[in-house]
């Protein structure tokens, strides 16, 4: 079975991504590897302890990263994030702490460890800043060889962002991280609102977790109603909120579900477009591209599969 | 046989497409709209003359268009432009003047007189500023659906510019326009530096065209030298001058040559993007899509072609 280490900022739809990925057979989730964004990195780590208690998987081990980009020395989490994500990253919705600790050993030799041992049978997906995985494989740059997939939540290439008319909220976090990913020569897909905001849930959804009846279930719920709403103050006339982060995990499973443009991406760092993800016309006419960037994506497919797997995960815990 | 309109800001690669389009068999040139960008508008109607007269097709009539764009008052040739087409826009390569002069009609009522006479059998290729195209759209928004195609050269979605990173020369000169035609509902093709910095011509190539002993083979491969000389200052690396307004001709006469992606594009008018041509995220998930942006090209099978039709017309006039 393939392996998933799932990289997060935990998050709304970065539990939604847990549930997708606890929820697919096809995968092995290994480990979570904790980053900053939507959260603290600490917050972050402990809503990821608790939701994988309560998802029944509390053989998932946690993993700290760095808790800041990799050219600053503090995180504070936005304003923005808070209203998407609350106060707790989880829409407030009240679950009880894990027993559970995070790991002694660090996010990068996890990734390291594990790109190593399991080879092209790993997959590496990242729905927050790409500062960890670009410090892996600074520290050690076999791993973008040996490595089976880096799926990234992030970036917007033919849309408009959503922090600003350039920039996505997570690449924004770190460009410095995610252009020495992109230019790093590391195969990396990206899955970004070019086609998350195709993939939208709506309280019809929520309405059948709950009624599954269970407490996981009521949780995914009443989380994600949260989401919708903050959706409708900040996104009016959308109409449901962005599945982001369980389609990087979707596409990680099932590549078909998108098509992809290949591309030799870079994130502008300097300058008025500082954070844009675009592609490198330096490097246009190169015949390897190293980045394939989702642009079409089977939305009722991912939705269908989106239901199954999540309604799965927060059913089997009754 | 399909009517193509040629919207020219002539330059030389503005030349280029009138030799590509002059060498298709499957196209017939009805008449050259002028605007400007390249050169001023009137520079351009005599290069137009010229140059048509030069290739032994002196039956193309030529329109006066727009001379400046739509929120100006006057235009004004940038350096950058005159560094890249020569001070006469053709390289500063001296041809004689025509005989003839523009016609008394104006562009406008061309374009739109030539959209209710032909309807779905005409295409209209843009490789400027879209200052004229807007107007008719404005004066007659009938036009839309009656005409067969617009095809523009202009934008870029996946790469970065090349007036500032977020900006293309076409676009940036009259991002109003552009922004009225992407979002008027009219059906267009985007031809932009995605593929048109693929499409790379060099002294090879004119070589062969300066072997053909004609004093129109002459012109042509002393004005692209030029050309190819001035990418050498500007685009060092770049192997070549990009083929742009041949190729918008090219996917004109056959759309197979690129792939496209649809997308409801929109050019950003405020702020620090101005002139960025991005897919507008309000009409994301509308089911029509309005403009096809060309994502990849056959760039050995256009070059081939490109050589083939330019190479006819100028051989012609021994």
């Amino acid at each position: 079975m393939r392996k998933f280490i799932l990289d997060l900022d935990t998050g709304i739809d970065d539990t939604l991504a847990i549930a997708y990925a606890l929820g697919s057979p096809e995968a092995e989730l290994i480990g979570i590897t904790a980053t900053y964004g939507n959260v603290t990195m600490s917050q972050g780590i402990r809503n990821d302890l608790a939701i994988t208690d309560l998802f029944g998987h509390a053989e998932v081990p946690v993993y700290a990263g760095l808790p800041h980009a990799t050219n600053k020395n503090t995180f504070e989490v936005l304003e923005g994030s808070r209203l998407i994500h609350g106060k707790n990253g989880i829409g407030d919705v009240t679950i009880p702490d894990s027993p559970r600790c995070q790991e002694a050993s660090s996010a990068i030799d996890f990734i390291i460890n594990s790109a190593h041992k399991y080879g092209k049978d790993l997959t590496y997906v990242a729905t927050g800043p790409l500062t960890n995985i670009a410090a892996a494989v600074k520290q050690d740059p076999s791993i973008k060889e040996i490595m089976g997939g880096i799926v990234i939540m992030g970036g917007a290439l033919t849309v408009t962002g959503n922090v600003a008319p350039w920039r996505e909220a997570n690449i924004s976090q770190d460009p410095e991280a995610a252009n020495a990913l992109f230019t790093s020569g590391a195969q990396c897909t990206m899955v970004g609102l070019d086609v998350t905001l195709q993939t939208l849930l709506t309280t019809n959804e929520t309405k059948q977790w709950r009624a599954l009846g269970t407490p996981a279930a009521a949780f995914l719920s009443d989380m994600t109603d949260y989401y919708i709403h903050a959706y409708e103050l900040t996104s009016p006339g959308l109409g449901g909120c962005g599945l982001h982060d369980p389609l990087a995990v979707a596409v990680a499973v099932d590549p078909t579900l998108v098509k992809t443009l290949d591309v030799n991406l870079k994130v502008e760092t300097d300058g008025a477009t500082r954070g844009r993800t675009i592609g490198d016309k330096d490097r246009l006419n190169d015949a390897t591209k190293t980045t394939q960037v989702a642009i079409k994506v089977d939305v009722e497919r991912f939705l269908d599969e989106f239901m199954t797997r999540t309604s799965l995960v927060v059913s089997e815990q009754q």
